[in-house]
C-alpha cells in the first residue's frame, strides 16, 4: 500500500455557532484546508465527511452530496461515514485507504456537526443513539451516565480520585485557553470542577465534554505528490481500527476499552513505533474519566496508574507525553461528527511546529485517537514528519 | 490496484418483518453470505455497513459495530456509510478499495433498514432527510413529489407516457413474482397501475417503491483468493460514483441525472466495456420514471427514448438489456440501506446462473445502479465472470 500524506489543515472556531448552519460551518473549515495546502478545489478527486447525526440534529441526511455541492466540488464522489464521537476518525481511515489504493491521488476528509439547533435534553437523547439502543439508551442510560459508571468501577479497582478526574479537565482548559478557536478558553480549579453540579455520579459538569458546533477539515494525499504542495507534509504512518460489544454488559472489565487497545497495538506495529515514540497526542476525552483510561489502554502507563500520570503532569505540555494540548473535546469542543478531524489538524500543526502559545517543542510523532459511544469503535492514526 | 471478487451473497426474505429487528435482519443476512462462502467468521476481517437513517427509524445510531457484534465478528474494524437510497453501494465501493489497498483481504459489506417500526407518513419524512433540508423538504417537498416533478418535465420534452411508466411497474412485478425473497410476488397491469391511487401526479402508488425492512450482505475478497473459497467468484470489473448538486432547482435539466452519466461512464472505462456489453443489470426504479431516465442515462437508449425503450421490451428477461430481473426496488421492496447490496446479490446470482425462474440465460457482464435522493449521488459496479 502507497503511503499518504496530509497537505492541508483547516477548521472553524468551535462554539455556538448561531451565525452558521451545517453546510456554512464545512465549507469554512473545507476552504481554509484548500487555501492551507496551496490547492484549488478542481484538483480535489473525493469527498469523505464524518458526520454524527445530522438527521437527528437538523433533519439531514444524506450530508456528503450537499456539502460537496456548497464547496462547489462539482459531482466529485463524496462519502459519508457515521461511527458516533469517532465519524470524521474513520472516515479519514477510508480515505487513507482510498488513496493507498490508487482510486484517488488527493481526496478532502472532514467532519461537522451542527448540534445547539435541538435543546440540551434532546442533544443527550440523540448522544444516547451511540450506544445500545435496546439495552441500554431505551431503559434510560445516557453516555455521561455510561462513563460514570465507568468512573465508578474504576476508583474500586483502582483507586483513582475524583480530583484526579478533576485534574484532567484543569489540563486541557489551561491547553485550550492558549488556543484561539476553542469553545471555552478560560482555565479552572480543581476546586471548581469538584463544585460543579453534579451530571452523573461521580461526573460533574466540567468533568463532560460540551455541547458543540463546528467543523474541520483536511487535504490527504499519496506521499509522492505532497512536497509538491507544501515543505511540511505530514505523513501517516500508522493506523489501527477495532470495535468492542456495544452494550457494556457484554464486556469482561468495562475499566478496560478493549477496542482502544486493540486498535493501538495495530496502530504501533504499523508504525513500527512503541507508546514512548510518542510526542504528542490528541485522546478522545469525552469525559474526563476517559482520559485517565486512554493513558493506560494504549500503553502511556500501567493499567490503573491513569489517575497517577496526570497527577504527576505527565501529560502536560513539556511533560513525558503531553495529551491534548489543544485544549481536548473538553475545552476544545466536541462537535461530534468533527472531533476527528480536529484531532488531525491539531496534530498536524503541532508537528509543523505552528501550534502557537500551545506548541509542543521538537514533537516529531504524533497520535490521535478517537471513539465512538463507549469505545465501541476505535480509530488511532500515528502521525510523523518523516516518512515510514 | 489490485483486483477483488465477490465470493458469497446473502439476503433476508424483504418485506414486512414483524418477527425481526434491525440487527436480527443483518444477522441473517450476514450468515447466509458466510455460508454461501464456505467461510468461518473469523476470516472476515472487517465490516462495511450501509445503513440510511437507523437513528430515525429505530433510535440507533453507530450501527456498524452492533452489527459486527452481533454477528460475532469480534472487535473487528466496522465502518457504517451513508449515502441515502445508495449507502450499502457506496459502502461496497469503499470495501473495493480496502481490500484493493492490501489493508485487508477478506470483507463482509452489507446494508439494513428497519423502516415498518414508524408510520408511513413518518417514514415519508425520513425519506425527504434524503433531499436538501433547507431548500426542498422544509417546504413540504418529498421524494415522490420530486420524481413526479421530474417525470411531468419528462413527458414535455420527450412526450413520455404514464402508460409507459405503468410498464416498468408490470415488468418489475413480473419479474418480482419470480423472486421468492421479493416483498410483493403478484403481478400487475398497466390498468391496475393507472388505476391505483395517486400519490403525487403523475406518479400512482404502483409507480413507487415500498417501505420495506431487510437486509443483504456479500463477501469481498482479492481476486487471487478467490478461489480458495469458490468455484465460481465474481470479478469487480469496474464502478465509479459521482455526486449532483442536492437540490433539484441547482441542476440544468432536471430530465438528466448528471451524477448516473458521470459515473457509469467511469465505470464502462474501468471495465473496459460499453453499454451493449451489458447482459443484466439492476437499477435503482425507486419510481418508475426513474428507470426510464436510467435506460437513457446508462446509455441503454438515446436521450429521450427510454419510454419506448420499456415498451418495446428491451428490457425484459430475454430482451436485449433485461433490467431488475429481481423485481427492482418496485417489487423486490426497497428497505433504503440494504437495497444496493441486494443488486449486488442478484447480480452475483445471475453471473452465476443461480437465479432460477428469473435467469437471465448465459449472463458474463452485470451492472448495478445504484442512487441516493434525487440521484445526487450515483454508483455504479460492473461485475463479470471473468477477471478484467
Amino acid at each position: 500500500m502507497r503511503d499518504v500524506a496530509v497537505i492541508g489543515v483547516g477548521m472553524t472556531k468551535f462554539g455556538e455557532r448561531w451565525d452558521k448552519q451545517l453546510r456554512d460551518l464545512f465549507v469554512e473549515a473545507g476552504n481554509e484546508a484548500l487555501k492551507d495546502a496551496n490547492m484549488g478545489r478542481d484538483e480535489v478527486q473525493a469527498l469523505f465527511v464524518g458526520n454524527f447525526s445530522a438527521g437527528s440534529f437538523v433533519g439531514q441526511e444524506h450530508v456528503a452530496p450537499l456539502l460537496s455541492d456548497y464547496l462547489s466540488l462539482k459531482s466529485k464522489p463524496a462519502f459519508r461515514v457515521e461511527s458516533a464521537c469517532a465519524s470524521s476518525a474513520m472516515a479519514f481511515n477510508l480515505a487513507c485507504m482510498a488513496v493507498a489504493s490508487g482510486t484517488y491521488d488527493i481526496v478532502m476528509v472532514g467532519g461537522v456537526e451542527k448540534m445547539t439547533d435541538v435543546s440540551a435534553p434532546e442533544a443527550t437523547s440523540v448522544y444516547a443513539k451511540a450506544m445500545d439502543a435496546e439495552w441500554e439508551s431505551f431503559f434510560g442510560l445516557t453516555l455521561p451516565a455510561a462513563f460514570a459508571l465507568i468512573a465508578r468501577r474504576h476508583f474500586v479497582q483502582y483507586g483513582t480520585k475524583p480530583e484526579q478526574l478533576a485534574m484532567v479537565s484543569v489540563k486541557n482548559h489551561r491547553n485550550g485557553s492558549k488556543n484561539p478557536l476553542a469553545q471555552f478558553q478560560f482555565e479552572v480549579t480543581v476546586e471548581r470542577v469538584l463544585s460543579s453540579p453534579i451530571v452523573s455520579d461521580p461526573l460533574h459538569v466540567l468533568d463532560c465534554s460540551p455541547v458543540t458546533d463546528g467543523a474541520a477539515a483536511v487535504i490527504l494525499c499519496s506521499a509522492e505528490l505532497a512536497r509538491k504542495y507544501t515543505d511540511t507534509p505530514v505523513y501517516v504512518l500508522g493506523f489501527g481500527v477495532a470495535s468492542d460489544s456495544m452494550a457494556l454488559h457484554d464486556r469482561p472489565d468495562i475499566t478496560t476499552l478493549g477496542a482502544v487497545v486493540k486498535a493501538s497495538r495495530q496502530a504501533y506495529r504499523m508504525a513500527g513505533i512503541e507508546p514512548k515514540d510518542v510526542d504528542v497526542a490528541e485522546l478522545h476525552d469525552s469525559f474526563t474519566i476517559a482520559e485517565i483510561i486512554l493513558y493506560e489502554d494504549l500503553g502511556f502507563c500501567e493499567k490503573g496508574k491513569g489517575g497517577m500520570m496526570i497527577q504527576e503532569g505527565e501529560t502536560e505540555i513539556g511533560g513525558r507525553i503531553p495529551v491534548n494540548p489543544s485544549g481536548g473535546l473538553k475545552a476544545r469542543g466536541h462537535p461530534v461528527g468533527a472531533s476527528g478531524a480536529a484531532q488531525i489538524v491539531e496534530i498536524v500543526k503541532q508537528l509543523r511546529g505552528e501550534a502557537g502559545r500551545r506548541q509542543v517543542p521538537g514533537a516529531e510523532i504524533g497520535m490521535t485517537q478517537s471513539m465512538g459511544g463507549t469505545a465501541s469503535t476505535c480509530a488511532v492514526h500515528i502521525f510523523g514528519r518523516r516518512k515510514r
